[in-house]
């Protein structure tokens, strides 16, 4: 706590790195690649699994529970998967003291086992659509470990469907996408642009693949989620068909999607500054923090049982009441402003005589004079106000670091450097071997199609052929 | 669902067997010993967490997330609890395509990795005590796999703290005890008996381990939670200390608690009958079903409508209206036995006429009507008798199973067989070879030393050694 937080603007990613230890969001696990989630940080994504599981549950997905452990033989059954997946590995070899006989790989995503088990429960029309999530750990290996964004196992869900119709499936990849995109918007203060990959970037064994793409604050981005339509892949790999209303046998069309502990990542890097976190009031797990102001001990007992009074008349809220003892004000402010605490209430034995409170906002640093009597409704108002303001901040940081790009030059030029790119609005013309030289050649990819965009005809940024719409290339995490 | 399933009372394994798979409760995964749970059995565990996790967090307890590796060297550290776990369990030797150079232990409980971390955050008496609470999912190999009771992964918490006294840590693993024994007591309608487990039965590593037993309607005792006073053996082994307010070092005294999915079969074993399953109210997913009936097509439109009025005159609680079509009313009937929903309203032509509703129990089969305005009540105070009496069933059922044991004759007799035995209350000296002969002649094993057995001298059932008071032996799962 003695030491300063690096500069923000000055070094975003070892910023980025101490934060989150500093703040009791997470730490790295003794195996490499590995990380602990910190109560603090836990508590957020419990906030997060909140709000999704109550929206998923709305359209009727119902959560289940699949084993951690795939024989390899599944893997292999979707040539694509496969393929995709094989370098990230993590294989079991050894189960209760002898080698196992067929090797088993610790999951990396569950379609493969998910959809075993679909296949011998889906019989006719009646039993579609089956709508299936699950809350899990998944392992990808990686050497170069990035807590929250880039870490060998992670938390997440996992949502699978099986529908009668490539149409119903396709709803249904988007209805999750725009769940997902209420989820940023609503609950994390975070714009997003929604789309689709490029058939470059999808998901390996997907027909189609849609995302939202979030910009962090030093205008690189974020895959924030993804929503996979399957097509009917996995279904013709694992034989999934089913009686239709004419008594035919049809193959499923298939969904998946998720949302992994990376979104905690996300939230860190959009709204963060040279002081600590920010954290949107939907999902902070504490809103409001109470800190007692005494400087003698004859006024401690007075002021301790008014701050006490006043956690009990916000206990509609997440509140903390911060009584340690032997800290100063000063250093109690700093601590909760690291911890992103959106507001804070100061109360001293001035104020009580005055029967007021000081409220600060984390956000804007804003601080007034608050009558105690009307604290609870301007708590209330205070809380939404600053959720708001945190979406409108990060979608004017967005809109400015957005660059309508024509010629390659400039698109060379404003990718030059270590920093971020910010999202570069350019013509592509579709073709996989312009995309993968841009990447060479700028390291900026094809972050996102876009759904809103123009149909405006142009030439290829790379090689000039033609265009119908302009795309969002990045620097990205 | 044409056959019907084993008798309950001619085969109770087979019986729990085929009543997981048909009601839709789990299935085996496809690598051995593995288990899927499927959404109904996973919506009963939702309802066992969501009871547990406000409880613990009500005592400060605050979740996290651990890794799901751990270093082979970390299990080494504590001699009594890698001796314990060595034959139960899966390694991964490799990670991204190469051989690892230290292989990584899937873990089978998380004490090592936990008082690896927590040996960092804890510096002063100021951070006492630490109360860590994980949800995830666990591996100890198995070969012979019984769905929830025994299987290679499982889901559970495991509860870890760490307090400034042995008292404190030993008031903490009781008063954890306690939560479990109310889930048990008022949420599972299943009477337990509190107490600690014998040197021999205790957890790998710990001081003293607490436990409830539950009475399976086989008579066989099944361990339905631990709880573990650790004293210091983790913290000496990973040098966990703390200044104490004198300035002086001290070791943590900690516990770690943990109740898993087994808890679901337990639940199974004790309510069910050979209609199917019975669930307790508070934790059924779906507490009333309404079950529409009508003969003509003419009919369908008007009963339908009122159905769907009554749902949603019921929507205070879980309720689900059976709107399939083709299928007879009892066949539905026998569906929602078999699935142990506690409450079915059937509502046909005439009952609409009389402004009335048929109402059917499903612990006891009795079947009233009732009027439409009284349903609301009716059903809270129903299902509120059905929790009730459950509970009472089962308290008279292990009561009645009940065997005050004086000789060993009787013992023998007893156990004889290849059911369960009941419980028998008999003398013990405390000598572990006795526990072992008596096991070993009989397969009979000490389950509990009860909390309240009566302060009584006797003699050991097995060598005659003096004994001061009764304890509970059984067969077990």
């Amino acid at each position: 706590m003695a030491d300063k937080l690096p500069s923000r603007s000055e070094d975003f990613s070892e910023w980025y790195n101490q934060l989150v230890l500093r703040a009791g969001l997470a730490d790295y696990g003794p195996a490499r690649g590995t990380m602990i989630i910190e109560p603090y940080g836990y508590a957020l994504w419990e906030n997060i699994q909140a709000y999704l599981d109550k929206r998923f549950k709305e359209y009727g997905v119902k959560n289940a529970y699949f084993p951690l452990f795939i024989p390899q033989s599944f893997l292999m059954k979707e040539a694509e998967h496969v393929e995709g997946f094989a370098p990230q590995l993590a294989v079991v070899t050894i189960g209760g003291g002898v080698e196992l006989e067929e090797k088993l790989i610790v999951r990396p995503t569950s379609e493969t086992i998910i959809n075993d088990w679909v296949s011998k429960n889906i019989h006719s029309y009646r039993d579609l659509p089956l709508l299936l999530n699950a809350w899990n750990n998944v392992v990808r290996w990686e050497l170069r470990t990035k807590l929250f964004l880039r870490t060998s196992e992670f938390l997440w869900q996992e949502g699978h469907t099986s529908h009668a119709t490539f149409n119903d499936a396709d709803q249904f990849a988007l209805a999750m996408l725009q769940v997902y995109k209420d989820f940023y918007e609503t609950q994390a203060a975070t714009p997003v642009i929604d789309g689709k990959k490029s058939e470059a970037e999808k998901f390996a064994g997907a027909h189609t693949t849609y995302t939202l793409e979030a910009m962090m604050g030093d205008t690189r981005a974020l895959q924030s989620c993804t929503s996979h339509n399957l097509g009917d892949n996995f279904a013709r790999a694992f034989g999934i068909q089913y009686l239709d209303r004419s008594n035919e046998l049809q193959y499923v069309w298939q969904t998946s999607w998720g949302l992994s502990t990376r979104s905690v990542g996300g939230i860190i890097m959009v709204h963060g500054d040279d002081k600590g976190l920010i954290l949107p009031p939907r999902l902070a797990p504490t809103q409001v923090v109470i800190v007692p102001i005494y400087r003698k001990e004859v006024e401690q007992a007075r002021v301790m049982e008014a701050a006490t009074r006043l956690k009990k008349d916000l206990n509609h809220f997440r509140v903390e009441l911060d009584a340690r003892e032997g800290l100063t004000p000063g250093f109690k402010f700093n601590d909760w402003e690291l911890r992103g605490v959106p507001l804070r209430v100061e109360i001293g034995p001035k104020d009580i005589e005055k029967n007021q409170v000081v409220l600060a906002r984390r956000d804007s640093g804003e601080k007034m004079f608050v009558p105690i009597e009307e604290l609870l409704p301007t708590v209330h108002q205070m809380l939404d106000n600053i959720q708001d303001s945190m979406f409108a901040r990060a979608k004017r940081f967005q809109e400015e670091n957005t660059y309508v790009v024509d010629t390659y030059a400039e698109f060379k030029q404003r990718t030059a450097g270590e920093g971020g790119a910010g999202f570069l609005l350019a013509h592509w013309c579709g073709k996989a071997s312009c995309e993968k030289s841009i990447q060479e050649e700028t390291r900026a990819t094809l972050r996102v199609i876009p759904f809103d965009a123009a149909k405006e005809k142009g030439a290829c940024i790379f090689d000039g052929a033609e265009s119908g719409q302009r795309v969002v290339f990045a620097k990205a995490y």
